[in-house]
């Protein structure tokens, strides 16, 4: 799948930068440095723009390790948000999940991950000890990391540590996912849904 | 999918940059702009160059209209090639998909598409005049074109054109793929590979 010309061949070397991305293989890789070059000048040079003002700007908070290019971010910063509400999440990628939803107030905390002793990930890894420092303005935590065996352990692990203290923690519910069909949904859904069954009246 | 700041958020225009390359969604977008933040600072600034490098540096070749950093190509410009042969492809792509095989020792003529009066490709938008330019030291030309409508009419049409002059024109094979069962393979490949049959003894 390489082009003929060695490495320092500017072609070949925008094939491998795409290449090195999740997701792209040699055939998209190539396709893409293609589609770069029949575009005008200023969408490669946007395009590099963005990826250094990116690289460059975007941080975690200091506060809730959400990506932000301010610090604290926005969320953080904002006077309108509950600021006595935390949503714990995994991942950067969940808080604008949840953002899109518009339906969440208050403020998050991301761990930048989940307990995974597999992949040597134990508590002290991940952000929760600046979590516990934050409980004290805190009146409400929402647990809402991944319904995978590492998520749940992991928000039993915060939940006992959480227990001792005068907050009320929840983690969000799991099971049939809006417009789903009981006899597509797999059978942990399902189990999930029924341990998540609520009085209707 | 939107993030919640406003699109001079960089995070926000990265993730915009990915999105504009075709076959990127929203959501490969966003995991792309964050596997970048989540890379060493070489990583963006060595992207940003090659899409700057590759752009400025990579046109087609003012002889075959190959992409290349050179001008002529390297392909154009090798003493090792049978100078006499051209095959001609819809798209530099080809190019490198033909070179991979290092089979074909000759030279490339790159159309810069096939004739699609549909999208408004008529013969004089692709790169014909500079083909018929080349003949004169050429004794072999080898189509290479898409086994698809549009590119069956462009080697017809390149066919009829060349007809007069004193040069082997040929066309590329289809039929079934190597590896390829009878059973799976689909009846516009049976057919040209029926069509195209020839004598093992």
């Amino acid at each position: 799948m390489q082009p003929p010309s060695e490495t320092t061949d500017p072609l070949s070397r925008l094939m491998e930068s795409f290449q090195k991305l999740p997701g792209v293989g040699p055939k998209t890789a190539q396709r893409l440095a293609f589609y770069v070059l029949k575009q005008p000048e200023v969408f490669a040079s946007s395009f590099a723009q963005a990826l250094i003002t990116a690289k460059e700007s975007v941080k975690p908070c200091p506060i809730c390790f959400h990506l932000s290019s301010q610090a604290p971010c926005e969320i953080c910063q904002s006077k309108h948000r509950l600021q006595q509400q935390v949503c714990v999440v995994a991942d950067p990628r969940d808080v604008f999940a949840l953002e899109r939803t518009q339906e969440y107030r208050g403020l998050y905390h991301v761990l930048g991950g989940v307990i995974s002793p597999l992949d040597g990930i134990g508590p002290e890894q991940l952000n929760i000890k600046s979590l516990l420092e934050r409980t004290l303005t805190l009146d409400e935590i929402i647990l809402a990391l991944p319904p995978t065996t590492e998520g749940d352990t992991t928000s039993l692990y915060l939940a006992k540590l959480l227990a001792p203290l005068k907050i009320t923690v929840s983690r969000i519910a799991f099971g049939l996912p809006v417009g789903g069909d009981l006899d597509y949904a797999d059978s942990l859904t399902i189990t999930r849904a029924l341990q998540g069954r609520q009085l209707v009246s």
